[in-house]
């Protein structure tokens, strides 16, 4: 497994690769890596001749009074896992490297951010497609993986592919949770050790949520009530959607989403279902 | 040459040609060629093995009264003349080909359109920048063609290569010229007779201005009375800009451009020059 952490470096390797003809994955992360991660990177393997993940912690994707800073970072523990895992390359540019300069060009996501943590995040999305797009375009990979944990994020970044072409691929991998049911997510570390213990419940929410969707009812309620009684967070939002159009009408691909604040960590899960089927 | 008119042909013949390791110069028009396109053309061929030229009336980069109904269009004469030159493909969409939905992922041009063209038509950069994307990731050239005469243009689509790391070259191409001196346009054919004769005095106004410049003069309002004294049309904008940043200050590389709006075409011209030699 090769470090690489310029561009330059990077689009060279790119280069050489296009030229022998091999495909690539395209794993992208923030590091402090865990099984879903690495669960991308295995679906990545099965796909594709060489898998490369970026790990950049971005700053556009970061409110002024979100956690940039604090995010959590651990280089040599992810090295050795993405090693283990079998990636060939892992890129990982400097805040410097990426963005060398004030861009001009903007990119926005319309009506996809209008919602969910497009709401209460303002701007996030937009530095999501910043720096996919950058890297899709570094990187030029056959198929890029991304978590449905973050549908949100997936529902923007298929958009993108889907309105300006790009020529790749995008697959969406199911999330992976810790056996109580808790989505995995780097975030987890922040949570208190009472926190912990209440943050399960999220899912099961959900579970029952999904449920009384199915039979026709809306489970926004007992949801709400659930949580509310059931933990300390407090909720940000629970919706029940289309997808991946992110639209007030569910009918027939739909996503049942929430997101609750912790004392230190703000989670979010969803399940994606066919509101149709019973 | 091959005309192919969908995504898919398109698509396929990129990727064969990838990889047979053949290089690509992707010359995009809105048709109706002139000598400027061709030097284009000329221009991409002395540097790649094959040639693509995007034939395509771009909606999105027309404002709700502008002239794209009546935009010039002779597509068998295009053929003719785009076989003559060497083209090897020619991308010839329909509208619903190119945009066969709403598209809900947004680009902008930020500060780069609040000068120049930009500010008389509103939203023009962004559908330049949503075709030129699409393009550039459906044809995946190594290096893009474009004209000087459209320098706004230019220096947008330049920032986007850099700010979004596309993987190819772009070339700025000198304005051809009449013998007379008026910049080739495929709007020139809206002129009347009397606006055809008058038309060349906006590029003498630009060379006038342009000495002005190095002598540390304001060039524009003796630029002014010239194109009032001298035409018929109406001056939209005359400014000395910084190049390509566009800013107000120019201090080295700059541009002197101007818009004039005769009866049924709005003409723009161009000088990039280097305000500190003499």
């Amino acid at each position: 497994m090769q470090v690489l952490d310029t561009v330059k470096d990077l689009r060279n390797w790119v280069l050489s690769t296009k030229e022998s003809g091999q495909s690539i994955g395209l794993v992208p992360t923030m590091g402090f890596l865990h099984d879903g991660h690495l669960a991308l990177v295995e679906s990545a393997k099965s796909e594709n001749d060489l898998v490369v993940m970026s790990i950049f912690v971005n700053p556009a994707q970061f409110g002024p009074n979100e956690d940039f800073d604090r995010y959590p970072r651990d280089f040599d523990r992810d090295r050795l896992l993405a090693q283990q895992a079998g990636v060939d390359i892992i890129f990982a540019p400097s805040v410097e490297e990426m963005y060398p300069r004030n861009s001009q060009i903007t990119m926005g996501a319309g009506t996809l951010a209008d919602v969910l943590c497009g709401k209460s995040r303002p701007g996030h999305f937009d530095g999501v497609l910043k720096v996919v797009t950058k890297l899709f375009h570094l990187v030029q990979p056959n198929i890029a993986y991304f978590g449905q944990k973050d549908a949100q994020q997936l529902a923007i970044i298929e958009s993108l592919v889907r309105d300006f072409d790009f020529p790749l691929h995008i697959r969406r991998i199911e999330t992976i949770r810790e056996p109580d049911g808790l989505a995995k997510s780097s975030r987890n570390v922040y949570l208190s050790e009472t926190e912990r213990a209440e943050a399960p419940k999220l899912y099961q929410a959900l579970q029952q949520g999904v449920a009384a969707a199915r039979d026709g009812k809306d489970p926004i309620p007992e949801m709400t009530r659930f949580i509310e009684s059931e933990t300390s967070g407090k909720i940000d939002y629970i919706k029940l959607l289309s997808y991946p159009d992110l639209t007030d009408s569910p009918n027939g691909q739909a996503i049942l989403a929430l997101a609750v604040q912790f004392q230190k960590a703000r989670l979010i899960d969803n399940i994606i279902f066919n509101s149709k089927e019973n």
